[in-house]
């Protein structure tokens, strides 16, 4: 998508053809800063210190993490060292053991010699496969827009819920994707943007790049939406997940279900989009899944850009008073819409899901 | 309630029995400031620049503020004067505007000799009276506590949405008036406080006060409530209501109608506590209440206490996106389990209310 009119990736190879760049996403929305990973360590860096986010981006960071270690040195030494470096920076994404796991099957059967080359041509391949996911997930979810639109021949109003864009993945986004391809197809399209508590992603992240995009959106706080939709003003929700279950249930950032739960009050459509890679088939009741809390600071303060240019960390709560800190909630299929995947949109059940995914039968 | 072992109001007569004292609400969680009000002027101020808020505090101090001006001159000009000063400063609270005009009744027919004695006594009886009815709405909520406990013999796990409590009244509070009574009944309690962006009440006010009492409480973010509801970790939602429909449609701080939809979906009840003479008689359908946009600065920016102790005001969203800040939602009757006032819990309906209001039917 464009920053500032030029397209951008959130990762690619530099023109020297070795060192890699990413968007240093702890500095957005307040500064763009374009930051060099030269070695493994800078790029384990990255994702450990959230400057890369987003499972598909953890994933693609990784990859390319394992490339600029063979650029250094190829042994399998090197390799298996590259790997559990990586794999300890955020132990549990999965994205990121996916894509190590991809890389060491490509590479360990090689000789050292044609290593290097090998690994960074599997990097740019993960990289473009995502990238061509999410165009796929775009166009499928195209469609919903389009319909609005020609229904009503007015602005299509969208909401959306944490950060499921193009910073999230290689390019486009998965919610995002078919809000970027109708912008670019001449739809007149709005985005409410929950702003995300307690990490604001959205204010911070969403907002940014549909803005950069010149994508006109408004951001809103998370208790907003259901006033909006109750007053006819989102046509539509388009989400991002964390897991889905083989029978549509769906784990996303903590609040989605409360937005699912006023969509379906108001009989405003709810659609997810995510790769279908993500299902995860073992799994066909939500709540069986366990809900990570993280550290309360992120609930009991909160940093922003300050009067005087810099950044600036505040307490928002008494000093003596306990908080708590759930990262994701589920949204039972029954509130969801349909699923937007790279091979089309499919009603949340298992029946849908294995409507496009057939080989899952078993 | 306690202020750290000690009783207090949110608003008393000084030592001097003229001047008057309030909480600089402004001030807290993070300090607790006292100011002395010792002229019209003051207690103007102090309702302007929010340093007293919530409807019933607002209309005491602008009782006060009345008294105050009185103690100063009685004559008809000054009471005119002091009405048309105070009414100015928040100009949609209908309370002030009751207390002003409650006031003027009392004082208009009498000689200027005898308005600044009347003045005070009638302030203190307007304070009075509103802690009456809230202990009232304590001792009538107080059974949906007691029957939780008596049924599950645990701690009760409340969760209460923005800043129905005492700092919003003269003392205990709606919402929160059955929480300090189960609670000073050594029942045990836990309350769920969420932090009600975009100001912040529930993290700032209602989570200080809770403290100070000695009720046990969590902040969570506004996104966490129905993931708690699902996880079965809330017996009872309880929150105010800023504009009551005779029908029993509750309009109330943003996000409110969020939370009774995940209570609904879990079988949680969710009662609203408010004084009678609050409801609307000539309105029937929330809907028709038109809903207040604040400035959007509350939304894009936010404030808090810095590391260096003083509080800053940091940026949260893109300088060039936009935001909109709604400041309530309505909650439509059918997620409202009850009414809780000061005769008694009514079902959120008309004959409900009629069944407490019974002079209320034509």
């Amino acid at each position: 998508m464009n920053v500032d009119g030029a397209p951008f990736r959130t990762i690619w190879l530099a023109d020297d053809g070795e060192t890699v760049e990413i968007i240093d996403q702890t500095r957005l929305p307040h500064a763009f800063v374009i930051l060099r990973l030269e070695t493994l360590d800078h790029a384990a860096r990255a994702i450990r210190d959230m400057e890369v986010r987003g499972a598909p981006l953890i994933g693609a960071t990784a990859a390319y993490g394992v490339a600029l270690a063979m650029a250094a040195n190829t042994s399998d030494d090197a390799l298996d060292h590259a790997c559990e470096i990586l794999a300890g920076t955020r132990p549990t994404a999965v994205n990121l053991r996916w894509a190590l796991d991809d890389m060491r099957g490509v590479l360990t059967p090689l000789d050292p010699g044609p290593r290097r080359d090998a690994a960074y041509r599997r990097a740019a391949e993960i990289c473009d496969q995502d990238v061509a996911i999410n165009r796929a997930i775009g166009k499928n979810g195209l469609g919903l827009i389009q319909d609005v639109w020609q229904r009503t021949g007015k602005t299509v109003n969208l909401l959306t819920h944490c950060n499921a864009g193009w910073l999230a993945t290689v390019d486009w986004g998965t919610a995002t994707a078919p809000i970027y391809m109708a912008h670019d197809d001449g739809i007149p399209v709005h985005v409410w943007v929950d702003e995300t508590r307690p990490r604001n992603q959205g204010a911070a992240l969403t907002a940014w790049e549909l803005g950069q995009h010149g994508v006109d959106h408004t951001v809103i706080v998370d208790n907003a939406g259901g006033h909006l939709m109750q007053k006819g003003k989102v046509d539509l929700l388009i989400t991002g997940t964390d897991r889905t279950t083989a029978a549509g249930d769906v784990c996303n950032k903590i609040g989605t279900y409360l937005k699912a739960l006023a969509a379906h009050d108001n009989g405003v459509p709810f659609y997810v989009g995510l790769p279908g890679p993500t299902i995860d088939w073992t799994l066909s009741d939500g709540r069986d899944i366990p809900i990570e809390q993280r550290d309360t600071s992120e609930v009991t303060e909160i940093s922003g850009l300050s009067g005087d240019g810099r950044m600036h960390t505040v307490a928002l709560t008494p000093e003596a008073s306990n908080a708590a800190n759930y990262a994701f909630d589920v949204t039972p299929a029954r509130l969801v819409t349909g699923l937007i995947t790279e091979r089309g949109v499919a009603p949340a059940s298992r029946d849908g899901l294995l409507g496009l995914y057939p080989e899952r039968r078993d």
